[in-house]
């Protein structure tokens, strides 16, 4: 099929009730997207690729492979205390096979009913499957919450469990026991954007944890220059045998961040109104190094997280 | 090597010169890059994915593919007559070859200071060759040009020549006698930003030719509900036999654009002081029908140019 009709029939209405309220006044269908800018406030822009046996299974479905791919890559937002505006897309496909674009759609679709935000753009193109998500967000003026501010004695906390999309991931692929939650954690992940905005001006730094609770919180404690001293026991897993492996496996999606001691009632509170667990796992120091500790105090050898290549 | 330590070593200071002219307030290195809004202007976005084999040959240097690849992206804000602010990049890459990572940054270099805009994101991910390079413009609010406002009995134009890039991609894999004129057209494009730029407020449509003149022409007909005459011995090419191949084989990222017939020797003023040929090659009409002539006025059979599917 020929490719600007492909794009019409199934990528031209994907959230375009939500184009006016986020300020696009052209989508699909041009050049470029052209939206009008937003005053007082910035603009935050981050692109997140997925890739087949990478970032998802071959046996997943398209629509789970598009609603995931467009999470992934909303997650740095959440990170980044913004609001979601809109989001672009350049995907790549082996062949035009309507019924798997069709069910691909319905997955941006779900996407942008749970986020609000429309699709704009974007580019199709023929490879092996790969999947580019564009997201563009706003905050107010200098209000993104970044990396690199986390202080010394402050607290290091996590949203959600941790563990839960390796343990969901492992079940798909040795095909074991599947516990629906686990798996959902994978297949669907949820961006804690709602989270992220929360704890603008609470959080000192956020990240979320794709590659791994602890090779994450060390990019924080890189960019900000701090060290970290982290408790295994307190990490809250779905299983009791908390083993680095599952702490550290990366694609869960939750949020990182540190925060001043002096917040952690306020922060606490915002988790029961979202009705996300947050816990506190350790504290910043001036060590300049990410120590894990056992329950009997001891220092834990790990690895470092999921490796890009 | 790991991803962190491949991009801060060969991306992080990739046109970072001009960050501070393009508002952008945090780059590479945190989990999303924050740009301050421009007022008064609207923001123009596209995407473009490049993939082996298909938009750029195995044989190309990893610079030349950098570019290249910038290039076909930027074209999009030339056909919406916008100034390049930055950009970001996924790149999917087989392994983390470093020479070949350092060479193809070389590329993005030279894109950078071309275009004067700096690289400000992305993300690097292991899988089959493939690069999408997502940019960002302004251009004055409301004041984007658009495919849609074509009016009926405009002139239809196009800039430079229509293909050479079909030529140097044809010596290039025959490894015929070489052009250089040719092989750069296809290996180093120009995205045609400045007369966009110029056009912007003369031109009532305006699209890059990426497909083929013939089938991107079409999208400009379909958009605006006009017919087109185009006149093939009008075409402008580097060849004195004006095949249907030559001028609809795409990759020239030349401009093709409408504009009212009073305007006509202002854009030829503009072609002069850019160096840039301006030619006109027909004239739209209400038949909703796009129609090429040759010199005996009849009318010629064509393909509908490069074929993504």
């Amino acid at each position: 099929m020929d490719e600007h009709l492909l794009i019409q029939k199934y990528f031209s209405n994907i959230g375009s009730a939500f184009l006016a309220e986020h300020n696009v006044e052209v989508s699909i269908g041009d050049d470029a997207a052209v939206i009008s800018s937003h005053k007082n406030h910035d603009l935050v822009n981050s692109l997140d690729t997925s890739i087949e046996g990478v970032h998802f299974l071959k046996t997943m479905s398209a629509s789970d492979i598009a609603y995931r791919s467009c999470v992934v890559a909303l997650s740095d937002l959440a990170a980044s205390g913004a609001h979601p505006a809109w989001y672009s897309l350049a995907l790549t496909l082996p062949d035009a096979n309507e019924a798997w674009i069709s069910d691909f759609s319905k997955g941006l679709s779900k996407f942008s009913d749970d986020y609000r935000i429309p699709l704009i753009g974007g580019d199709t193109t023929k490879g092996t499957l790969s999947i580019t998500v564009q997201v563009m967000g706003t905050v107010e003026a200098g209000k993104s919450v970044l990396r690199s501010n986390a202080k010394e004695d402050q607290l290091i906390l996590v949203s959600g469990e941790i563990g839960r999309a390796y343990l969901g991931l492992k079940e798909l692929t040795n095909n074991t026991i599947l516990n629906k939650e686990n798996i959902d954690s994978y297949l669907c992940p949820k961006a804690r954007i709602d989270l992220g905005i929360e704890l603008n001006g609470l959080a000192s730094a956020i990240i979320d944890i794709s590659d791994g609770l602890l090779q994450d919180l060390n990019l924080i404690c890189i960019s900000s220059e701090v060290g970290a001293d982290v408790y295994l026991e307190r990490i809250p897993t779905p299983v009791s045998d908390k083993t680095i492996e599952i702490i550290n496996s990366g694609d869960d999606y939750e949020l990182c961040f540190t925060a001043d001691k002096s917040y952690l009632d306020k922060i606490l509170m915002i988790g029961k109104e979202l009705n996300i667990p947050i816990t506190q796992i350790g504290t910043t120091n001036s060590s300049r190094e990410l120590v894990l500790y056992n329950e009997s105090n001891e220092k834990l050898d790990f690895n470092s997280g999921y490796q890009h290549f």
